[in-house]
C-alpha cells in the first residue's frame, strides 16, 4: 500500500501520510540562503532532521559547503546519493563504524567529533590502517551538557592531541548549544549562545596561541543560528529543522530580527471515529508524529485541539458536532520533525493541490 | 550495515540495536498460553506490538486463534506471512483500505470494528461490491474515552444495523480499556475491569434480548487480561506486550494473582561519550528508545539513571568516574515497547551469548 503517486490529486492521498508542501519548503531553504549572504558564514544544515537525499541535493545546490549528518549509517546514505562533503556531528565508537567512516572518506570529505584522547586514538589507528584521513573537529560542551570536553584547556589539549595524531587532520571546533534552540524568548536565545560564543572564542584563542591553526568553528540551530552568524567566532552553521519547521519551534517567541521559515512538514490524517460531540479520533497517533516535545497542533482548525496520542490514535477535542464530520481529512503540524520523519518511508510532496513527487526517505531508521 | 548476523557473539552486536532474549520471550508465551489453560477464553495477541511474522506465527503455534493488528497495512503484512485470522481492531475509512481489506479477505478470516452507523453503511458496500463477507465487531467505549459507541442502547442499535448489512457478520463485542493497563496498583486496575466488564455486560444482554446472538466479546491487554479472562463475560483476548515487557509495564505493582512476564526485549547500546564523572553519554536516543511513556532504564545496572533523551543521544547520570568507561556496552529496557519496535527494520535474537536469529519487522511502519 502506497500513501499517494506522483499525479495524484491532494485528496487521493491516502492516511496517515507525511506531506510536504513545496511551496514553502522552497521559501525557507531561500530564506536560509539569503540569510548568509555577505556574511562570511557557511551553512552546512544538518540532514538528521530529513534524511532525505533529494533534499540535501537542493540544499547543496542553493550554496550548502556539505551536510551533517548523526551517524555513520546516515552518512553513507548521502554519500552514496552524491554529497561530497559529510561532517559527522559526533563521537564514533567501534570498529565496524570506525570502518565504514574510512570506506566513505575514500569517496567523500568525511569529518568527525572527539571529545576524549581515547577517540582520538582509536580514530588514528583506524585512519592509518585503512590508508584515509579523517577530518576531526574537537566537540566542546559550550552550556549543553552532553557530549563535548570543557571549554579552554580541556578541549585545547585534545586539539593538540589530534594535531599529534597523524593521519587525522584537525579542523577545528564543535559548538553546538542544542537546549538554547528552544529557549522560548529570544532573550534567554541570546543570552545562552552569548555564553556559548564566549565558550568558542577562549578556547578557540589559546589553541592557536599555541600556533595550531582553527580552520572552523561550526554548530548552531534553526532557533539560534543568527547569533552564531553575526558572533565573529563561528564561521559554519548546523541548523536542520528550518526546512520544515515543527509545533515545538513554532511555539519560539520571534525576536525582531529572526528568520521567519513556515510550517512546511505536515502529517496528513483523517477521522476515523466521531463517538461524542466533543471528541474527534484520528488516525495519526505517537506512530504517525513523534510526541517526544509534546503533542501535534491541527494546522488551520484553531478550533481543534489535539489531546492525547496512544499509538495508532490521535483524540481531538472539539467544540461540537458539526465541527468535524467522520472521514474528514486535516493537517497536523507535528512537535517534532526529526524523528517525526524517521517513522515514514516516504515523502509526499504537494504543490497547488497535486502531488509533485514522491521522496524516498533514504535513511530513515539508519541508527548505526 | 546490519548490526548483526546469526551466528555473531552477542558482544559483538553494533549498536544501538534492538535485542531480543529469546529464552525470557518464549518462557513469556509460554507463561500466557498457561494462564488460559482450562479457561475457555482464547488468545488472539496484538501484534502491533511486534509487527514481526516469526512472533505472530510462535504465538499461533502455541494455541492463539489468531492475531490482532490496528492497520490495513499492518495486516496484510501478516495475511503474506500465513496468518489466517486477522482482527483489525480499529475503525477503517476511506475506499483504498476497504478495498485492501476486501483483498485480504479472500485469503484470511478478516475482522473490522465499528463504532458509527456510516462505518457499517461504507464497510457493507465495499463487502457487496467487492463479493467478500467483512465480519463486524461493534466497539463499546467500556471507559477509555477513545474510539467506541456508548454501552447500551447506542452500542446495541450499532449491532442491529450490523445484522441488518449484509455481506456483513456481526461477530460481537469490542471492550477495550486501554489506560486501564497502566493503572498503577492492581486494585485501580480491577476496579477499572469490573467497570468494563459490567458495561459488556449489559451491551451484551440488551443485544441477545433482540434475539442477536453475541459470539464474541474481545479485549484486554497486558496489565488486566486476567480481570477478563476470569469476568465470564469476555471469551477472548488481546494482549501485546506481554512477549516483550517494557519499562512502563515494570512500574506496575503487581497484584498477587498476576502472571509474571519477563523483560524481553531490550536496547543494546554503547557509551560513546564520557565528558564528566557524572555524566555518561549512549548512542540510543529517542530515534532509538521511543520516549512516549517516559525513559528507559539501564538494565541490571541500578547505579545508573537514563536521564534524558535528544534525537540520537542518552544521557546517562553516572555516580562516579569508575561505574562505566567510554565504549561499555549497555542493555536498555525501553519505556513503551510499541513504538520502539517500529523505530528498526530487523530483530537481534539471542541465546546463550550467540544471536540465534535475525527476524525482519516486517510491519514496521505499515501506516495506512
Amino acid at each position: 500500500m502506497k500513501a499517494a503517486r506522483p499525479g495524484d490529486n491532494f485528496d487521493a492521498i491516502d492516511t496517515p501520510a507525511l506531506v510536504l508542501d513545496l511551496d514553502a519548503f522552497e521559501r525557507n531553504l531561500q530564506r536560509m540562503a539569503d540569510a548568509l549572504r555577505g556574511s562570511k558564514v557557511r551553512l552546512r544544515p544538518h540532514a538528521k532532521c530529513h534524511k532525505t537525499p533529494e533534499i540535501a541535493l537542493r540544499q547543496i545546490a542553493l550554496g550548502a559547503a556539505g551536510i551533517c549528518c548523526q551517524k555513520v549509517s546516515e552518512a553513507a546514505v548521502f554519500v552514496k546519493a552524491g554529497i561530497q562533503d559529510v561532517l559527522v556531528t559526533n563521537e564514533v565508537m567501534g570498529e565496524a563504524k570506525l570502518r565504514q567512516l574510512a570506506e566513505l572518506s575514500r569517496i567523500a570529505r568525511i569529518g568527525v567529533l572527539a571529545d576524549h584522547p581515547l577517540q582520538v586514538q582509536a580514530l588514528a589507528a583506524a585512519a592509518a590502517s585503512h590508508g584515509v584521513v579523517f577530518d576531526v573537529y574537537v566537540e566542546v560542551d559550550v552550556g549543553a551538557g552532553r557530549c563535548g570536553a570543557a571549554p579552554g584547556e580541556e578541549a585545547a589539549r585534545l586539539a593538540r592531541l589530534v594535531v599529534a595524531s597523524p593521519p587525522l587532520r584537525f579542523m577545528g571546533l564543535q559548538c553546538y548549544h542544542g537546549p538554547a534552540q528552544h529557549r522560548r524568548s529570544p532573550q534567554e536565545r541570546a543570552e545562552a549562545i552569548a555564553s556559548a560564543v564566549e565558550a568558542a572564542r577562549t578556547t578557540r584563542a589559546l589553541i592557536e596561541s599555541w600556533g595550531i591553526p582553527v580552520e572552523r568553528v561550526t554548530g548552531a540551530g534553526t532557533g539560534t543560528f543568527a547569533h552564531e552568524r553575526d558572533s565573529g567566532v563561528f564561521n559554519e552553521i548546523q541548523p536542520g529543522s528550518y526546512v520544515f519547521m515543527d509545533r515545538d519551534y513554532g511555539d519560539n517567541q520571534r525576536g525582531a530580527e529572526d528568520v521567519v521559515f513556515e510550517h512546511a512538514l505536515f502529517v496528513r490524517t483523517a477521522v476515523m471515529s466521531r463517538a461524542t460531540p466533543a471528541r474527534a479520533v484520528v488516525d495519526a497517533g505517537l506512530k504517525a508524529s513523534s510526541v517526544d516535545s509534546g503533542m501535534p497542533t491541527v494546522w488551520q482548525r484553531p478550533d481543534l485541539r489535539y489531546v492525547k496520542a496512544s499509538d495508532e490514535h490521535g483524540v481531538l477535542a472539539t467544540p461540537d458536532e458539526q465541527s468535524l464530520a467522520l472521514g474528514d481529512r486535516l493537517m497536523l503540524v507535528p512537535g517534532h520533525c526529526d524523528p517525526t520523519v524517521n517513522l515514514y518511508d516516504e515523502m509526499i510532496c504537494v504543490r497547488r493541490g497535486r502531488v509533485e513527487a514522491v521522496w524516498p526517505i533514504a535513511a530513515r531508521g539508519a541508527l548505526l
